[in-house]
């Protein structure tokens, strides 16, 4: 029997999906670990938290994905630490897991910058299908009160909706809350007065979509205003509780506290011992493996590399796969004993931002394109690289649907499926 | 200005929004409350259970079933107490709800016949969203864990899965779980053999489906065996715990155990003060209004009625719509001052029951079809109540998928999304 070597992904994302790929013809026994039973397309999952597509249309099951590939085994387990040295992985339940070349694809998290104990439970973060629906409920359920509230202020502070961070994410989810706010609930509404409600987006630095040209940071802000948003510049959140943010030193009451902030490395980078970036995220070599272990890689969001600009490089799904397919020909050829491949140069990516159902902006190859036209190749270029042919028809109905009756098919407050008393629903139990 | 007799409907099912119908074009300002924000297309509920469907295509939120209609306003909230005498509903929070005429169309809840507070956290019910979402979640959880455990009777329990209850509920949701496991699972999973998967169905009564002829309880029998059920009749539950049930003398370990056995009547019906039937339904004079209260009405699942064959009326979709246009005519008469509409006799519905994505069961008007064209007429009649057009193309593009290729869209887990610590998912604390 032939040697076959043990290769271990941690993470079904865009770059452990990348790596799988480009190893499906090897001897490699792959072994992909994922906390989650699925791949998640993370670009639209602002979408699911504005009630306009649901879960399955953006995640597809990690099995589904590589069935017809014989030699990957996928366990849905939590990794705890990382013991380079013994070349191991210790996971939070069942046994060690043993590699011979380990690649860490875990993506980053939500970074409160310090103040997660304080700040996390009432700043909804936005990475996880978890987070998206949690979010879908505090919104939807803020409106909902404001309809029953009689003391004006606290109707106020229920119809005021906070996001704080104006990259792309977080312009990209402003604009379609307000949108919500104020298209889609007025008919449904017959107290409140839906022109009072308030859609807050907050930036501490100087401008909206740093990684854009200033032309179009200008642009993005001039859209959300236009969309009603109230879009505040060059003002930290200086604190965040149960009922607003404090920015600058304003206080904002607002019943609903999206954070699109920042991101951070995993816990389980840090168990590898290799050098971090102040955030957390993994310095890497040119090659993506760590200084001294050459079996080790890391990618995608987990990794910290500085791009052509002189920045790092953003969190993207194409970055993520072209770092992901360069270590999987990688880890193939030293495998096959041929010359491996050339680092790929970190490249200037297409640059893409969504605003509102009509406006985006797209930068690439030197030129520029702003409005419908934009934001339909933001929709398309990225539904393309959906891996689900039936979730971009389900996608491509749900966007039309938006497009001519502003109606969103996923406006339901589902409470949390509970573990612990499975027969009655939260709600079921104050009856 | 013109007396608004003021209306109060608590609960948005089938019953109540048949009565809000009925009177939208009366002079009465309404009042509907629901504690879910959505009006839920129960009788597809086991496709969501089961992966097949998404939330959003068999729930529809209230607000937007009665955007045109001027005299409804929609309170999310929960109705704690009924005090008939005062005529007012007392709620969890708010104000109280002061009426004119009161209809209870709350529906009914899982009934554990006595031991909800031993066995409702180990048998997941299968009444609300949350539920079935719960339900997925443990059904997939299991059989990740199954492939990732060595211990074979630890593997063995994870891969079987236990309903109880034979009704129409329990076989529809026994004949999917096995065809998933059966058919959908196998390419995935590299470790487990699925065809050591065991999926148990368990009936007290002598027989399944006791609704229906019992030829077709014999046939409903054999295509579930056909399928690669264990059908066991006769035999109650006698225990059930974390890791399996007890049936007769007999152990079965279980991961999985679904309860689709009784319902009851929910604690808000108690607080009416009228007679009640033994599980805890509203015992209703012939026009649904509940003795010495002629403004009070019970109707649906609520309601306690004995039908033209001397037993219970079922809890149908069909029935509680009647019950809700009678109850809303009624009204409505009384209110213009005409004649009131007589009680319309219990009919015996139609009766359609699924058991597999190719077998089904319809008893209607003295003729009788089993096999696929029954399973069709199951879907396409109920897909012609949906309210919403465009799930129902949702739908139908997912039941075109299974039949065609057995995928399933929805299968993902999804952790419950936390209210108390939102910025991380529960798997990302234990990271």
């Amino acid at each position: 029997m032939n040697f076959r070597p043990k290769v271990a992904i941690i993470g079904a994302g865009f770059a452990g999906m990348a790596v799988v790929r480009a190893l499906r013809d090897t001897d490699a026994e792959i072994t992909l670990v994922d906390r989650n039973n699925h791949h998640l397309f993370q670009p639209f999952l602002f979408q699911v938290a504005t009630s306009i597509l649901e879960p399955a249309e953006i995640a597809t099951p990690i099995r589904s994905l590589v069935h017809d590939m014989a030699n990957v085994r996928v366990e849905m387990r939590e990794a705890k630490r990382i013991d380079a040295a013994r070349r191991v992985v210790i996971m939070t339940e069942g046994d060690d897991l043993a590699y011979d070349i380990l690649v860490v694809a875990t993506g980053a998290r939500t970074s409160y910058f310090g103040h997660e104990s304080e700040w996390a439970q009432h700043a909804q973060g936005l990475k996880t299908l978890p987070d998206a629906l949690a979010a879908r409920n505090r919104l939807l359920t803020a409106f909902e009160r404001a309809e029953l509230e009689t003391d004006p202020a606290k109707q106020a502070r229920n119809m005021t909706v906070v996001v704080v961070g104006g990259g792309p994410a977080g312009v990209a989810i402003t604009g379609t809350i307000s949108e919500f706010v104020q298209r889609t609930l007025p008919s449904d509404f017959r107290k409140i007065d839906l022109r009072r409600a308030r859609v807050v987006l907050v930036e501490a630095g100087p401008r909206l979509l740093s990684a854009f040209s200033e032309a179009h940071s200008t642009y993005a802000m001039q859209a959300l205003r236009g969309a009603g948003v109230e879009v505040r510049l060059g003002v930290p959140v200086s604190n965040v509780d149960a009922e607003g943010v404090m920015i600058g030193g304003e206080r904002i009451e607002a019943a609903t506290v999206l954070w699109c902030a920042g991101v951070q490395g995993v816990p389980l980078a840090r168990t590898l011992g290799a050098p971090l970036a102040p955030n957390g995220t993994v310095k890497v070599d040119k090659d993506f493996s760590i200084p001294g272990h050459q079996d080790c890689f890391v990618i995608g969001d987990a990794a910290h590399l500085i791009g052509p600009d002189g920045r790092p490089v953003p969190g993207l799904a194409s970055i993520a796969q072209q770092q992901g397919r360069f270590v999987g020909e990688l880890i193939a050829a030293r495998l096959a004993g041929s010359v491996p491949p050339t680092a790929p140069e970190p490249f200037l990516p297409n640059k893409l931002a969504t605003i509102t159902r009509h406006e985006g902006i797209a930068e690439f190859a030197g030129r520029s394109i702003t409005g419908f036209v934009a934001w339909l190749m933001w929709g398309l270029l990225h539904l393309r690289t959906l891996s689900d042919g039936y979730s971009k028809i389900a996608i491509l109905g749900n966007w039309l649907r938006l497009l001519i009756t502003y109606r969103r098919s996923a406006r339901l407050i589902v409470e949390a499926p509970s573990e612990t008393n499975a027969g009655e629903s939260p709600a079921m139990k104050a009856a």
